[in-house]
């Protein structure tokens, strides 16, 4: 049984599911239930709909001000009104992935079964367990064919998996700042941040919720490693150089000198306030996990049937998800006859360029959705 | 008062200084010792002596059998009988720094005004202060002019400093990818280390030693992050790529799954056996502290007059010591008319290509020195 109501704790909606869902990992989840928010309209014929996939730490907010953080949404600079995903013209979608920590359901949520916090009893999800759980959130919608699926980084990785399990239900999707796979460099990172939740004793193997503490040294220390992923060596230098912090001398101590130093413990703290840290583990595994390569080879006759078109973006200087990464999508989408456009963005921003202002990839992404029919 | 004894704790040498040395905090230190090595002979002219400076987590056991770890020496590749640095031929001087922990008088040693260990009550230092306690060594050793100070990484620094602090003290230097500052991004690392060690409630506000613990976990994940800087993307793909650690399937959890995770796991744990995290605090503030380029052209003249020889030496796929970073130190050498030589050498191995067997690398480091008279 499914049942979409108002989101009591977060404005938006609900999906309820009373039913099981077998995952990647063979476990079963029952009762689970998908947290998302829409902007515009759909219309009559249920053909101008547009599902966004979040990043990692994003959420089913991306537009206007979010009723979390009572800022911009995430990427409120693509998503709006006359905005690349122009919400008066699409009906834009986005929900919470499976695992997070934001209404959709995760480890930090009860298990019908227990009547008690999952923690590290929540199976190990997959992207394309993601996935599925965001099909069924379309197809309650009553919608058969989506017009695009659109994200970047995690989002680029469930965007991809869309095309490869679900071909017949998308027209378009644009693949930003993303990969085939985890890298070995990108899977060594996130096991750094991993161990360092681990290895905080509030952790207490995951099962920290049910007590009443938080792994918030953890995460903060993952938080740190990740943010400095996120940005180019030349972002660091434009940003931050050797600046000193609020201050003519150094310290000679270990308190805050430069201002990359503070930035970086700001980013670590702040971010312990609205994430969780089981969440973080299980959606890295998913990440480390991905490798979609072999199912769009296998599917690759629905691909050219549904006549899937591809945009395939990446940035100049991003060195988490390199332009390397994007060129292998788009080689591997050309081996199997696919219809896929690429382009590489000039821009010295690192990886978090896909969330700041760079016109040159609003241009792009708006002429490839306005192409789509 | 200085004497020289044999180390009684590692074999090799310890020099005791009763002396005050003042540093660049302002602070003093009293009663401090320099452990160290020598290899070869000292010629009568005591012009064939070599020093070398390690980098961030070595020793003063470049060469042959380490007494601490019964393996080869750090740097047994390029320092021995027939190496480029030829113990036949030259005296070969390392010493652990100041601040280390493996002889030489660091945070975990006993305040001699208080007696107790010194803990977070040791000065901070800086690279200059590292290189002043050698100058004490090499004074000590009656060597009045080095035939050369050769080191990577942090040992680059030290290099780069001993040129711009006592350029009347040594025929040549080699930098070996360093830089002539800490750039932004590597203080970022730095700082996500130091935090993590720095929240580990074994840490204690660095008073771990006299209540019998260690922040093992901290010290671990930022030897982890540390770890993955050292290689390169390409290196990790190539060592690892995705291959699974003796399974064939994902366990869909977060133990081992990928050799990577194995890898990593492993260099975080062996690390805490062998190394302080005090020491690592105080090293890695060193590094971020480093900014060597007004003291060089200060002393511009200087460098003329000893027509010190420069060689500065990269590796292609060092990202955190990039090329880049190496032509900005051989840049300044030129604007101040020293006689500087350098080279790029190609290396898919990242960072750590300096401890590797790179042929090229060592053939330049051989000629090199062979030239220096």
């Amino acid at each position: 049984m499914r049942k979409i109501t108002d989101n009591s704790e977060y404005p938006g909606y609900l999906l309820k599911c009373q039913e099981e869902l077998l995952l990647d990992s063979g476990k079963i989840i029952s009762d689970f239930q998908v947290a998302y928010q829409t902007y515009g309209k759909l219309n009559s014929n249920k053909n101008n709909a547009i599902l966004i996939c979040h990043a990692l730490t994003g959420d089913q907010f991306p537009a206007e001000e979010s009723p979390i953080t009572k800022k911009k949404g995430w990427w409120d600079l693509m998503v709006g009104p006359n905005r690349p995903i122009d919400t008066n013209k699409y009906f834009v979608i986005c929900s919470n992935v499976l695992g997070g920590c934001v209404g959709t359901t995760g480890p930090n949520d009860i298990n019908p079964k227990t009547n008690k916090i999952y923690g590290p009893d929540f199976p190990t999800i997959t992207i394309r367990d993601m996935v599925r759980v965001q099909k069924i959130l379309i197809d309650e919608l009553g919608i058969s064919k989506l017009l695009s699926v659109i994200g970047g980084s995690m989002g680029a990785m469930q965007v991809l998996q869309w095309a490869a399990t679900y071909p017949e239900s998308l027209k378009s999707i644009i693949s930003i700042a993303g990969s085939l796979k985890h890298s070995a460099q990108n899977i060594a990172f996130d096991e750094a941040g991993r161990q360092s939740i681990m290895l905080d004793p509030n952790w207490d193997n995951g099962r920290y919720p049910e007590k009443n503490k938080k792994p918030e040294n953890g995460l903060s220390v993952a938080r740190m490693i990740a943010h400095i992923t996120y940005l180019s060596e030349k972002a660091f230098q434009n940003k931050f150089g050797r600046n000193l912090q609020e201050k003519k001398d150094l310290s000679f101590g270990f308190g805050i000198d430069f201002q990359v130093e503070s930035y970086l413990r700001y980013q670590g703290k702040s971010f312990v306030d609205r994430f969780d840290a089981n969440s973080y583990l299980y959606m890295t595994r998913a990440m480390d996990y991905f490798d979609v390569s072999s199912e769009i080879q296998n599917n690759k006759n629905k691909i050219i049937q549904n006549g899937i078109r591809f945009l395939v973006l990446s940035f100049t200087s991003d060195w988490l998800f390199p332009t390397k990464e994007s060129k292998e999508i788009v080689s591997l989408l050309n081996s199997v006859g696919s219809n896929v456009s690429f382009a590489e963005v000039v821009s010295d921003r690192g990886h978090d360029s896909f969330l700041l202002d760079e016109p040159q990839f609003f241009k792009v992404c708006d002429g490839f959705l306005k192409g789509i029919k």
